[in-house]
């Protein structure tokens, strides 16, 4: 590129434990490379800082301070849930867009997110074949629900999977103590709106060396009250106690979750919460048995206290691999997770078309469900297992983690206000 | 003592992430000196493993098996809630202790709990005068609750005050991120039903380099819906955010909690649960504002994952301390934690009487919530912090903390089978 182009990056969607690692990986990669890239530029809350042109500038921020991204939960530079819609319908967004653009010089556009966030970057790619402003836009993947088409799994995933998992065996030690005379089953419930990856992870609380009782609820299985109440029985019966996990997205034959409180967000999805007290008091109901439940529910993504050092590897990865995408002139791609081997778990960093991203929601494959749909597989267990794997903490300052604020200064406008 | 007694020890209440540090104190002590202490029976679900005759034989766990109980949560030997009523309802209760240590040779009784287990403890510590059985009963502190007397806190919590203080934080930053555009208020519940310490602990979540808006709930506060919702509005204000921190025993003017189950447990305690959904509710209703709400519930109290070192430590040495009394020859006591400076942390094991410790329960004090009555002052702050510093992370093995099962080997019975 003849004229050196600064970069554009925002978080998008639910923020996870690991996205500011994705956010370190692509400004230090760019300052790595500055000879061809400028400044990079962050949306303040996501696209939205875009279009408001609320642009922070992260050259104003240490080294020391984007280094510690890494180890930062949340999205530092805010995200949000706000979708563009399609060209056509939403061309003066577009234009207002380009005008921010090409206002700050900005020929990379880094969006970081799950499925909706793939789709708008999409979109963006296209701007400069359908509008003719010439920008490279490449997706950062993001999501804690897993659920992004090729690539082999989705940062974010694998910290919150472990998060889970380890809840669900501390859980379960807990309640093994005490069901001799009072808490004999032990709900938890977790994220994962359609997919069942989330819960999946309640799984590994149990191995060859911890004989756990977990019943798992997934979305993928339609809730059936009497069989759920047997495994819950039969558990109790063998081993005093049970675990459940469950899936906010567990629904009823005709759709219903088993909890809904009727708002919905942005994109218009339903704001789940409550099954797990919903499961609870049926387990009282049908089987009297004494109960506890937890709703792990932001802890869960923001838990980076014990997030899993492959996925902080992955997610910095990710961000770096943008920018060298972006370096060898690609545009409307992704960078992917590609698994070589399960054990010794191996993978490198593959590259995906925007075109086969966008929209397209992979669910767990049914050959990770068991047979009884309470449980998963061995393959499954094979394919979670590497994901949880290591532990990265972050360095704590009076008995807390010393996590990073940035300064977050926002550039000067050059155009008109405009409010979204 | 002229013949070697064996010794008993116990789990009461519920269980936290330290009570088997306690007990890796009270075995490996007792291992140390053999020549004065027999064996250490555990009872197998507590107490009531004594009145069954259900004696776990400790001396069939490894010397590593015993130091792996320092980062093992939950109680290894079972916990149960069961109260021994007063020497004169429960004569035949206490006849059956008595014969139970007589068959077993045990002249020491080691019980590990709150203030039901101090009391009794206590009753036991007097079978030598009332019942002329010699033995020697020391209680060992332990609940997530601190509302023991005397000393200056109690094993248990400092590591749940910990878990509390790190979601607190984690969500908040979370929340920041996505309040732009999503959810502007996160509540979470937690334990504490009658004193507010766990909540207070919600505060830690700021400090000097964390600006974080954060409004508690305490019991002890009784709850006012519009200086509450006051209090969130002028916060979302001023951040466009707040996170909440809701004692499970926040309760109305007429003592009324704000959620209960009508579950009581076997010390006649209702068993709450289901504040932050209320708390969420109204929040919505009065202030309009979207929310996210989360209850910690078992996983607060379970997570050793993220356990203060400082309780670790203070654990064990409870355990150890108590052997080292029993030794000397005490009776009716309980070692405590003494406080000897605040900057630096200073601290010493203290002795307290049963007879001052029983039945009491140890609020908090007033000058330690904020005049508001939603926050802790400067006081309540410098009491906190110490016991929630130091980081202890248990070992792992594929991603997950690699806890301990013991083999829980019972001991041979002798006398007629008992059913409690």
């Amino acid at each position: 590129m003849a004229k050196k182009m600064n970069a554009f990056y925002a978080q998008s969607g639910g923020v996870t434990a690991v996205i500011n690692a994705s956010a370190a990986g692509v400004i230090e990669t760019a300052r790595a490379n500055s000879k061809h890239i400028g400044k990079v530029y962050a949306g303040r809350n996501g696209i939205i800082g875009a279009l408001q042109e609320e642009l922070i500038d992260t050259s104003k921020e240490s080294a020391k301070a984007i280094a510690a991204l890494r180890y930062t939960p949340s999205g530092a530079f805010g995200s949000c849930r706000y979708k563009l819609k399609g060209l056509e319908q939403s061309k003066a967004q577009y234009d207002r867009l380009m005008e921010v653009f090409q206002a700050h010089n900005i020929g990379y556009f880094f969006y970081n997110g799950g499925g909706d966030s793939a789709d708008t970057c999409h979109k963006v790619s296209q701007l400069a074949e359908t509008m003719g402003y010439p920008i490279q836009a490449i997706h950062v993947p993001k999501t804690v629900d897993n659920d992004l088409p090729i690539t082999d799994n989705c940062p974010g995933f694998g910290s919150v999977a472990k998060y889970i998992a380890v809840a669900t065996r501390e859980a379960s030690y807990d309640v093994r103590s005490m069901c001799a005379t009072s808490t004999k089953v032990f709900v938890l419930e977790v994220m994962g709106r359609h997919a069942g990856w989330i819960a999946a992870a309640g799984a590994l609380a149990a191995d060859k060396s911890n004989d756990i009782p977990v019943v798992i609820l997934f979305p993928e299985v339609i809730f059936n009250r009497e069989k759920f109440m047997t495994a819950v029985k039969e558990k109790v019966a063998q081993y005093g106690y049970c675990s459940v996990v469950v899936s906010e997205g567990v629904h009823h034959e005709d759709g219903k979750f088993l909890a809904e409180t009727g708002l919905k967000d942005a994109f218009g999805h339903s704001q789940l919460g409550g099954a797990a007290p919903v499961v609870a008091g049926m387990i009282q109901e049908d089987l009297g048995l004494k109960y506890h439940w937890a709703v792990a529910d932001y802890l869960q993504r923001a838990g980076r206290h014990i997030a899993s050092a492959t996925d902080v590897e992955q997610a910095y990865a990710m961000g770096k691999a943008a920018v060298e995408l972006a370096l060898k002139g690609r545009n409307a791609v992704m960078p992917t997770v590609v698994r070589k081997s399960n054990k010794p778990y191996r993978w490198t960093v593959g590259e995906a078309p925007l075109s086969e991203v966008a929209n397209v929601e992979k669910m767990m494959p049914m050959e990770y469900i068991s047979s009884d749909g309470f449980s998963i597989t061995p393959e499954g267990r094979a394919y979670l297992e590497p994901l949880i794997a290591g532990e990265d903490y972050p360095p704590y300052k009076n008995g807390m983690p010393n996590y990073v604020t940035l300064k977050n200064v926002l550039i000067a406008q050059k155009l008109e206000p405009y409010k979204v």
